[in-house]
């Protein structure tokens, strides 16, 4: 607290110059300004009424349950006062993003000063009834949480997981010109890695084209009970840090309020001189270069202005100020420590005899939608647009009758994205990206009409390489989902495409940002924002290059865990039916949608109108595979994804030549929440059309494309979930050939005939024998690769086809014969 | 190709000096020593036979499939040849840990050059045939994976995801203080998240006490199909970047191999005498500080040495050489080009006629165990010695009656913890790791018998901070599973104590190690290693300080997808069980044990003799809340961690009280593998056992820590599961009150009551009524907490006692004599 009586005799007599642009006059409003945020947040984390002091604080106007973070909250408060102050003296339109979530305190503090709080919501109000209940809702039942939230007005950042405040603001800053994402970084948050690759979002910024991120590293020295070692290295180190990583930091520093409003105040000036120095050099010059954005280093107390010791302890600038800096508030010395500690703050310099905020100080924040709190950016719905489509079917692949043709499903979606790309051009609202992924997972095509984004050296042989490349690349699935994330919360469009295996990497990322979903579905100023698609390939049935540890399927158990109304999950087993599934999911809003497909060269199932069909029911039978027309079929083969798709027919051609006389109905899904029941899922199947489908008590033998529990997990409040028989990846790895894989897993077309034979024991001694050769067929296999390092041509080279394909057969039609 | 020429024309000119301290000779050597280790990557990518090219290549002598990267295998090979060199010259204990993972061929090629292949794998032989077997063994079917894997000699590094190299690297490095972790990051690594922050593990790393890690940057200049960006910014910023980072930068440049050569060792001359003189410096003088240790970027061109152009495209030093150079070895040409390329080797100057290796060349390699494909570090192992275990029992917290005392189970682990860690101070084998949660998770009571590990700079107000700190706080998730994962392979022991929900930040890289020992198992050469033990609290039942975005328990399900034989979850529900399962998780190998209980003061229910059986059990029936003795009970309530087994008991009080006629059997599950067929994995029980502990018919109230549809997948086997009813976590969150969160969960004991009522429709008019007051009695709640922002003293103050406790009343007597 001393700091701030220290401030208060500086302010009183400093003068303006170039080091020091505030007057007299104007430090001490702004200082009002912070004096009364960090009132805000105080109140918020510990009362529960007299919000304005006006009678003797006593046990009962405090929360019976303390909860809440002080600690990072003063210096959030002070940055958005500065913030607040350069946005009007330079029109700026700009958002803040705060790492240290935690800091929720301020940021609802900040949008009630600004008014938009009580616009928002009501019931809040300008005045002290309002902010008894802003006081008592924080972190309270029936409230707000403590963290920054998507309650929280202004914020596209969820204040949970640590380490993706710099991806969400590179991604906000893509593609809007005059945006500036002020972007403060904890200096625990920066110990985290998403975050330390974060900064490098500065090689992908191009300055002609895109806005600017300001970072500012809030280095109040402690995490929860430790130092944060950015802190604690010399200052000549942690500019050299940043001006590795190509920025220009500026130094702001100190405990004396006085001191630090000018410093922020002049460096502010400056960063915002240099960024628009910067933008016009790239625009109006024509100089697209990778320049050094200015950043700033903010180095001020934790929990500055909180008292210095309490209980004997040191408090403000220490780890102790954290949280909830003091607690046991059942001892009369702590209520008058608290009271005094408000009161230090002079409220009543800052709100009238209403609990109104003083006039002169509202008119330092910008009004309307240049608030932080009400920037459009930061409810990106608002801003959103519809893409501009081409028609999906025109990238038909042709199927004249079931696999007939071979294709490369991937490549027909990159085909089609490349035109939603070519068509989107001028709105500047779509954007790819990916892992170093893109043409590996077959979306080269769009190269054709963009390039990909690079703003570090470009070489003359560089591949489709610009500073105007819509396609982010970067070796880093962090950085691809943050950016995303932040691109589609301002109000745009992507896809995401990466390894399956490797998707896992941002299973947390994920997490919070279906969270953010969920909650925002339940607030209605939130408007909705474009999907995160997810399209994921190079997947774990077809792993050539690499092996087990490129192998798992598990990301979609992971997002089924998360709320119904926010989850899709697809697995198309072509190139029509991908088609039909990417264009849905462009079009959707608020899900999160899971794209699961191949990129090899496989037979291709469907024409475009039945994919269309299919897609729409999201999953169905198979009418042309399947020989139960008209009856109850005596088995079902269902079957979930490309290669368990591939493996089912397989299996089906073969008990149709040798068994004839099964009748086999043929299953596929390609919309996986299909097979929840609809009390679960929005697109749940009903009981009645699931029993119709997959029959109530005929055994269904389930090919499936990730872990087989996945499919008991989704069906197993199913009439005929007994007879599910599933088969899936077991966690078997192999570096081998593609059928091998299959095989190490048992999802190969031989062990599904196996299944078939084993769950019906009335086919009698010519399928036993039929069983015996399959399963010859497997070992014959088996010695085929490790001789020749490839599959049997009968099985590489195999094709769908009831009447002309060859039986299963050895390679001579006299073993053949012995079937 | 061509500058292969160079480098040999370069070698018969150059003279030895200081800054070119190879000799003619030796330059010639160790070149040979290099095109040797080159030759074996391209023919494992390439032959199928002919492996010394005596006859004329033909298509037959190639793989029909061909798979593997060449591009990092030239600069990791000559890297090798170099570390050897100084291995040798100053008897240097080294490992080589490479982040490019899918550089397999580099590693085995020089571990069959040092001989260490063919000790461990004798048909892989050391002379012709066995190269012809090395060749066609690589990424073929029966052979071995493309990437370094378990069973590459000389790693603890999976080649799978990338990011870890340099987390790893430290984690081998702690305690090992005559160790070089040589730690190859290559430059795409380099743009990941992990690796980022991976950099900072020097802030971490005394130089008195653990060994060092020699970071050497592979900046090739190129992924999949991009350049990297570190490979294109000024030189001057990447330097500032590692200064900035703490490390002293040397440039190791170019692509005239003899020049590299000279330049490579002479870096490495110096940066071997610089890290020597920093350990004299901090063990001789004591001077233990944070040094500035050398590292090295090592720019060289992708793919070196392969053709410079094919087909007209560009190759040699560019992204098509990442993985196979050239295909279509159907084309005459291109087999010509091939030969060509491998004969450029010379081989006939490298392995005599019957393909030893010649011995002036091997000569050049260290021998036993100092080459690092055979030292005992990267065995882990070969190296682990038991922890001196104190007898968990004496930390038991006395339960005189089931939930007489409130204990924070936590703390009582961090008592143990404390002692295992006074008890192993001077065998230096193992460390507490978290991403500063340490006290937050209850463990600080081990800070009375150690520090926090830091390097940066310590002031004097800070709690616990030391060089000499045996607990590793910083705020990365993935840096603290990296280090542990490290410390874990190179035979030492340790802890991860995390936030629930934030532990799936490493799914990934659980995955990766889970599959890593899950390979292992299957070498009989890779000793067992202490298993890699979680302990997440700060769960999702209670987030009081936080709220929605810290709610998720899906890291077991995650888990359970992983083979059965490498990993185990336990969610002991009091302290005693917890010391038990923690001192067996600290005794076990080779496993992933995830251990999840809470923090908070809460009840207590078992004896330290009643937790050893019941731990022992895994799961079982608690006689003492049960009332069903001798009888088939009428209801099963089962229940699976801490907050579940409150709700339980509180919910089996309420019925016993009201429905004293009904025969409750209570069960608790600590070990969740229980649940599973003991078919799927080895810790499940038989049906039989299952069938006699949740009855054949009667219904099954299961109130379960995690998602509810965890239980469901482990159980739907079971002759019972269409009877049970699982209530767990629904992704509803709160910031309320710590009751609100199971309330709103429906995991409360009223919404358990109401469960029992309604599968029991006998239970006839006073049930109804019951029901019905237990639903009021929700809704009173709820108004109290919103009124007082705390739980109902009712619910707060509960405690078990059949007896003595009070009925579901309200707070005054009359209320509750309407039930």
């Amino acid at each position: 607290m001393a700091s701030l009586q220290t401030a208060r005799n500086a302010s009183a007599t400093s003068s303006q110059t170039a080091d020091k642009p505030l007057s007299a006059a104007e430090l001490k409003l702004i200082d009002a300004y912070w004096r009364a945020s960090n009132y805000l947040s105080v109140g918020q984390i510990y009362l529960l009424d007299n919000p304005l002091l006006r009678e003797p604080l006593t046990r009962k106007h405090i929360k019976p349950r303390l909860l809440g973070h002080w600690g990072t909250s003063p210096g959030l408060n002070m940055l958005y006062a500065h913030l607040n102050r350069v946005i009007k003296r330079n029109d700026l339109d700009m958002i803040y993003i705060i790492g240290p979530g935690h800091g929720g305190p301020s940021l609802v503090a900040h949008a009630y000063l600004e008014g938009t709080y009580s616009e928002f919501y009501p019931n809040i109000s300008s005045d002290i009834e309002g902010m008894q209940k802003l006081f008592k809702q924080f972190s309270f039942p029936g409230g707000i949480p403590s963290h920054v939230a998507p309650e929280t007005p202004g914020s596209i950042h969820e204040g949970g997981e640590l380490g993706y405040a710099l991806s969400h603001a590179y991604g906000a800053a893509f593609d809007n010109p005059d945006l500036i994402v002020a972007c403060v970084v904890g200096d625990g948050e920066a110990e985290t890695g998403p975050l330390a690759t974060g900064w490098h979002g500065n090689k992908f910024l191009n300055p002609a084209r895109d806005g600017c991120v300001l970072p500012i590293l809030h280095l109040n020295g402690y995490k929860i009970a430790n130092p944060c070692f950015l802190a604690r290295i010399p200052e000549d180190e942690l500019r050299k840090f940043f001006e590795g990583m190509g920025y220009k930091p500026y130094f702001v520093e100190g405990s004396d309020p006085a001191a630090v409003h000018q410093q922020l105040a002049h460096v502010l000036d400056t960063a915002v001189t240099e960024i628009r120095a910067i933008w016009t050099d790239a625009r109006a010059n024509g100089n697209v270069r990778r320049p050094a954005w200015p950043m700033i280093v903010f180095r001020t107390p934790k929990g500055w202005t909180c008292p210095e010791e309490i209980d004997g302890k040191k408090c403000e600038g220490y780890w102790r100020a954290h949280q909830v800096p003091m607690g046991e508030m059942d001892k009369p010395e702590h209520i008058r420590i608290l009271e005094q500690w408000m009161k230090s703050y002079r409220p009543e310099e800052l709100f009238d005899d209403n609990g109104r905020f003083k006039p002169e100080l509202a008119a330092l924040a910008p009004t309307g939608r240049r608030r932080m709190s009400d920037n459009p950016h930061a409810n990106g719905g608002l801003l959103l647009r519809d893409l501009k489509m081409p028609d999906f079917a025109d990238y038909a692949v042709p199927v004249p009758a079931p696999g007939e043709t071979i294709a490369e499903s991937a490549r027909a979606m990159g085909k089609f994205l490349r035109d939603v790309m070519k068509f989107n051009m001028e709105a500047k609202n779509f954007r790819l990206f990916s892992p170093d992924e893109n043409n590996s997972n077959r979306w080269q095509d769009v190269l054709e009409v963009t390039d990909r984004c690079y703003m570090a050296e470009i070489y003359p042989e560089d591949d489709h390489l610009s500073p105007d490349g819509r396609v982010m690349e970067v070796l880093s699935e962090h950085q691809c989902q943050g950016w995303l994330e932040g691109y589609l919360l301002t109000g745009r469009h992507g896809f995401f495409s990466c390894y399956e295996a490797f998707i896992h990497i941002i299973d947390s990322m994920f997490n919070q940002h279906a969270k953010w979903l969920k909650v925002c579905n339940e607030i209605p100023w939130r408007r909705p924002v474009a999907s995160l698609n997810y399209f994921l390939s190079s997947h774990v049935w077809r792993q050539d290059h690499n092996g087990f540890s490129h192998q798992d399927p598990g990301f979609i158990d992971h997002v089924v865990n998360k709320k119904a109304d926010v989850i899709r999950v697809y697995l198309p087993a072509d190139a029509n039916t991908l088609l039909s599934v990417t264009d849905h999911c462009l079009r959707s809003r608020n899900y999160v949608n899971v794209v699961v497909a191949g990129k090899q060269p496989s037979p291709q199932w469907l024409t475009m109108d039945a994919a269309i069909k299919h897609c729409n029911e999201g999953l169905g039978i198979w009418e042309w595979a399947s020989n139960d027309k008209g009856f109850e079929p005596d088995v079902v083969m269902a079957c979930c994804g490309d290669i368990p798709t591939l493996e089912t027919l397989a299996a089906v051609q073969l008990i149709r030549q040798h068994l004839p006389e099964l009748k086999v109905r043929v299953i596929n899904v390609v919309n996986l929440m299909k097979l929840q029941p609809e009390r679960e899922h929005p697109h749940g199947l009903s009981d009645h059309d699931f029993d119709a489908l997959f029959t109530k008590d005929k055994p269904v033998i389930f090919a499936f494309h990730g872990y087989p529990t996945l499919i008991h997990r989704l069906t197993y409040r199913r009439t005929n979930h007994a007879n599910f028989h599933v088969r899936g990846y077991n966690e078997e790895g192999t570096t081998s050939t593609p059928f091998d894989m299959v095989v190490l897993n048992k999802l190969d077309r031989f062990h599904l005939v196996e299944d078939v034979i084993d769950r019906l024991p009335q086919l009698g001694a010519r399928a036993a024998y039929f069983k015996q050769a399959v399963h010859e067929r497997l070992i014959e296999h088996r010695q085929y690769i490790e001789k020749y390092g490839d599959d049997m041509p009968e099985i590489s080279g195999w094709k769908w086809g009831t009447q002309a394909s060859p039986r299963v057969t050895g390679r001579t039609s006299t073993e053949g014969d012995n079937l």
